[in-house]
């Protein structure tokens, strides 16, 4: 972070670090720090915040770094090979994996320098609303920490939403009982239509289907059904004892 | 955003949002509402910050919402249908496009309630450090705006960080007439192993391909070859006078 005014964002930027699982945090002479502000926004990520280097210049900040990656507006006088947000941190963690890569972010106000940007290799651009494309500095450190996080998972993510579900799914055969099960059921119940029986039981196969019912589901709704079909069964034994 | 604590987060949520292309912001119940706070985060996105929309309870912010997300911490006792922020916010994109959408974010210190939780279809899940793994409330809304921007822009993004170079390329016979004309100075200059200039040029060749040189880039090189030769000769012709 190069020339930061709030030391509010400084701590937001550690917090936003550690929860991405980054750590090394640079300060290039800031204007306020240390600072209780920094410490209040970083919470629990003081030891990110404690460990941060703070040095006198861009320079000291970016030695030792083979790729230094400058956060950019997106038009530049001079054109810079540039990319978005998600490319530019793929980029930059294969690179991490053999060389020492910086992400340089500038002032609250005005961002980097067209010098400091020009001792980069890469710029950076959030593809923000054009109607309001300047991020808060500790957000954008936030978007790109996240970037970072999401190409080390990158195929680790679980694509299914029902993954690590309690209840195995249930099986065809079980989920053909229930559609019996329930059919024969609606039917003493009176509500299925006796000329065209199929054509609600075609909805509410749909539904179920859809829903991809677990072993336990199967099971609450077979209960039901059984239940249902006990109150029909005594309502009809009392009005057979009446008539 | 439901019974936020500070201030301070709703206005940086408005600038989140606005930056990311978004404006809708309902909160419910807010602790300290207005806030000068708020407007001094919010920054140039007073207008999302006014336009935000304050109920009582949560069922009147999602009122009309057909898909409704909650942001939810990894693990839960009872699993929901859970998706990681990239996917969840490639969903509720795509759904938006026929049907109101909600995001919902919790308290600073717990989060959404269980049951608040299960009013939602769906879980979404920002996959943080294990170490630490809660993002500031405001942080994590930034991210999966961007999420939600990154799903809307797509395919658009240009993959080729020389993507709107001001010169264009150099084309093969440019490239190749200039490693002509540079071998040929670097030998007058006594540069290349006369036993094998070829060595030397197959570094500088690779070097100069690898950068994919423009056209004003191989004029300046030839320039500076030719100025080399021309102190060359003039140093050769003194040499020449003075035997």
């Amino acid at each position: 972070m190069v020339h930061t005014t709030h030391p509010g964002n400084i701590g937001a930027a550690a917090r936003a670090m550690k929860n991405m699982g980054l750590s090394q945090l640079y300060l290039v002479a800031p204007k306020h720090y240390p600072s209780s502000e920094a410490a209040f926004r970083a919470a629990s990520a003081l030891d990110v915040l404690d460990g941060a280097v703070v040095v006198d210049t861009f320079e000291e900040a970016i030695a030792g770094c083979a790729l230094v990656v400058g956060s950019s507006a997106r038009e530049r006088r001079i054109p810079w090979p540039l990319l978005d947000s998600r490319r530019a941190c793929e980029q930059a963690y294969q690179e991490a994996k053999r060389t020492h890569v910086a992400l340089v972010f500038g002032r609250e106000d005005r961002g980097l320098t067209n010098e400091e940007l020009q001792q980069c290799q890469l710029h950076v651009n959030i593809p923000a609303s054009e109607e309001y494309s300047s991020l808060n500095v500790a957000m954008a450190i936030q978007v790109l920490a996240y970037e970072i996080r999401m190409a080390h998972l990158s195929s680790q993510l679980p694509a299914d939403p029902m993954h690590g579900w309690d209840v195995p799914m249930a099986p065809a055969d079980d989920l053909e009982r229930l559609f019996v099960h329930m059919e024969e059921a609606l039917s003493e119940m009176g509500f299925l239509n006796a000329a065209a029986p199929k054509q609600a039981m075609a909805r509410l196969r749909r539904m179920f289907q859809r829903t991809r019912l677990d072993q336990m589901e199967v099971n609450i709704l077979r209960g039901m059904f059984t239940i249902a079909q006990q109150w029909v069964r005594k309502a009809r034994a009392v009005d057979d004892r009446n008539t």
